[in-house]
């Protein structure tokens, strides 16, 4: 059974009355019971546990991990940081929410700057499935309508991903690029944009159905490890020539 | 005209005597050399100098930087390497040769290790043309051959490359993915695998030419240059359920 | 210098006064003006020209052609649209405009459905450039924005384009990825989306930029002719267990 | 539980007696009997069959299709060839295999000659996996290798693959995108290598868990069905200035 480990930075609800309505016990709660309920092993992990509960232990018994953090990337500790994505190059696969866009471990991984425009305006959101046959949109419509969404907009800076699979139509004029998937080392990858913590996102039944399915998408295989460095031929070879100097 | 400037570690031609027959001045000049019968505005740049030789200024005034290492990539130091990170972003393409995998640029850009097997032992490569359409392929036949290479064999631990160019095959029995094109923020990023210290690849015809067609393939353009950042809407929206906090 | 055939249906403009009012003289005429204007050497070829004005030595002399076409698709012969594409796969570029995604050429290259949603309804598109870094966009802004054009909304049934560089935002509330990039054998495709017969999108100062962006990354290469069949082996091979029946 | 139904040309095996002796039953017999005992329920259809056993019925209940076909890919008619494609689009998954690289459905959904080299010389082929997270390659060691096998050799004309999984290196000197992944349509295709009739390839255990894990892989989903055509707009448009003619 998928093992899937719920990270959330959990300060918003905790600090700001608005947010703590919407996600009184936080963020990762919400998502964790989705997640369950989609018949998914979870657990949760914040930022200010100890190792932000994210120890060798936790990473080493986690298939899918899900990142949700705003204001306090910076605190995410690069030891940390360094765990994850280690753990995502063996086949651990990760799933990035919303302003997780600016994390640590995601900038690392994607190595360009991942910004992008923004704007607070509760104004609709409607995600469009342009890759209909990618099992992340299995059981959608042709699109998810958010009354009440922050308006993410490109230029979206990250790689070209492997697929797209939704595409967000903004109210105010703009697109942007709202389901990504990409394969990093052993491990799979899937950025998806909505999940503002004002408005109650992931409560959203379409919400959650890409949050089940992107972890199912994510879970980590049985391929071969790679073995790396100094190799032996597999044919016979002619070294007569060879001005090996190391 | 396209200004390039070829940077090298510039280590193993001063301390060993096998690399410095074949480079008695340096990669960088056989590199620089080549580049400039083809037609562009070079310079070089090396480890050892006040910042490896990518001040500010070099680098704002480099179209495309070339970038060969070895042993001594934990000595570029970091400063340097976001410096030419955030280049690339802006649009500088970045080309990457050989042992350059390792490298700080390259590994940061790519967002994975970058690991690979290798075997020094003298033996045959063939660089397959699998994309013959690519500018980068222009003037080529259908093959390089190499008499005397290293080895470099799959897995190549990087992102499924935007466009493969090449695939080598070798003697020993491998594969490898040898001409990998990427997009990252505006600038292109080529990464070409030839070019052992101790063989005299960059003084191969067709190897020159490869790097004449990168060069020109990675040089910038004349695209937007994004606007990141809070953003005001485009069209009238309708804002009355306004829930920012922030 | 780059050779450009600018291929139109050439009905709608004969035959309706509305389109006649924007294009007198058929919008092959306003786009092979712009292209000429932009440096490059064009002709035009029509559907009711023998071989709808692409004969075998047209082609031969044709490095990139445009083809815009709506009304009359079925009317393009098969003998002339396997010329276009056997043409494409030897390296000829292929700009196809707007109503062109039905168009013979492109669904036989694509092998899919090109289907979308449309609607014409003089409503506001904004094209996003997407990809700022690729040659398509040079010159550009960040969108470009049209006041009155027909609506094409996902799904876009085509094969994921190796690279997307514009995506549509459109009043009604659709998105369209509008401008796709294809490598298809030796030839370079681009589908580029704006174009409806009744409004004047192609009198537009940065469509026109695109067009000639894209007409300039079409043009073929000098890449090597792949040699396809029976082919001896490079290496000496073991064939003491050669089973070969043929 | 996933259909698959396994197509095979069968004429090799009825008229040659090296290829009798490798599969007395038919490649078909030996490839449903693998995927059998994988899990899937099987059927199997052959050339000669009315509909060359392909009716409506049957692919209505497929879904996924294995093809193998090398001598007679002319002998398939138009009309089942158009089903079959139509059916990939609507999401059922299609297996090509080895000389099915010729197959009017394969060239047909890719729209290129997919044309490449080849040798029979009873070769070392070695399938190294290049994208070892990817769900074909669960299960397998970093290479499959083959003692005799038909050669494939680049420039293969192909679009580049969605994802490319394996690449072979081939005794006499060449190599191949011998796993290649495509969407089209709702449907997922797999491309794989290996298999020719006078080697018995199919009774290899690796080999038989590419065929298992990608028949899995290319299983539909539940996506959205895409719905074309002229579409009502969801927001409310200014309609002042429509010029709509049709």
């Amino acid at each position: 059974m998928t093992q899937v480990t719920v990270w959330n930075e959990f300060r918003h609800e905790r600090h700001n009355d608005t947010v703590a309505e919407v996600y009184p016990e936080g963020i990762h709660t919400v998502i964790a019971d989705a997640l369950s309920e989609a018949g998914f092993e979870t657990q949760t992990a914040t930022l200010d546990e100890p190792d932000h509960g994210l120890t060798e232990a936790v990473l080493d018994d986690t298939d899918v991990l899900t990142w949700w953090g705003h204001a306090a990337h910076d605190e995410v500790q690069d030891e940390i940081v360094d765990r994850v994505c280690e753990r995502v190059r063996e086949g651990m696969g990760l799933l990035v929410l919303h302003s997780g866009h600016y994390s640590k471990p995601f900038t690392q991984l994607m190595g360009t700057s991942c910004s992008l425009k923004w704007r607070e305006a509760a104004e609709t959101e409607r995600l469009w499935v342009v890759e209909p046959g990618h099992p992340i949109a299995d059981g959608l419509d042709e699109y998810i309508e958010l009354d009440n969404a922050e308006m993410y907009g490109e230029r979206f800076d990250i790689p070209a991903p492997d697929t797209l699979v939704f595409t967000s139509w903004f109210e105010g004029g703009e697109v942007f690029r709202s389901g990504c998937c990409y394969q990093r080392g052993n491990g799979r990858i899937f950025y998806f944009r909505p999940g503002h913590e004002t408005y109650p996102i992931y409560h959203d039944e379409s919400i959650q159905q890409v949050l089940a399915n992107s972890v199912a998408w994510a879970a980590p295989g049985d391929g071969p490890t790679p073995k790396f460095g100094n190799s032996e031929p597999i044919e016979v070879i002619d070294e007569s020539d060879d001005r090996t100097v190391h």
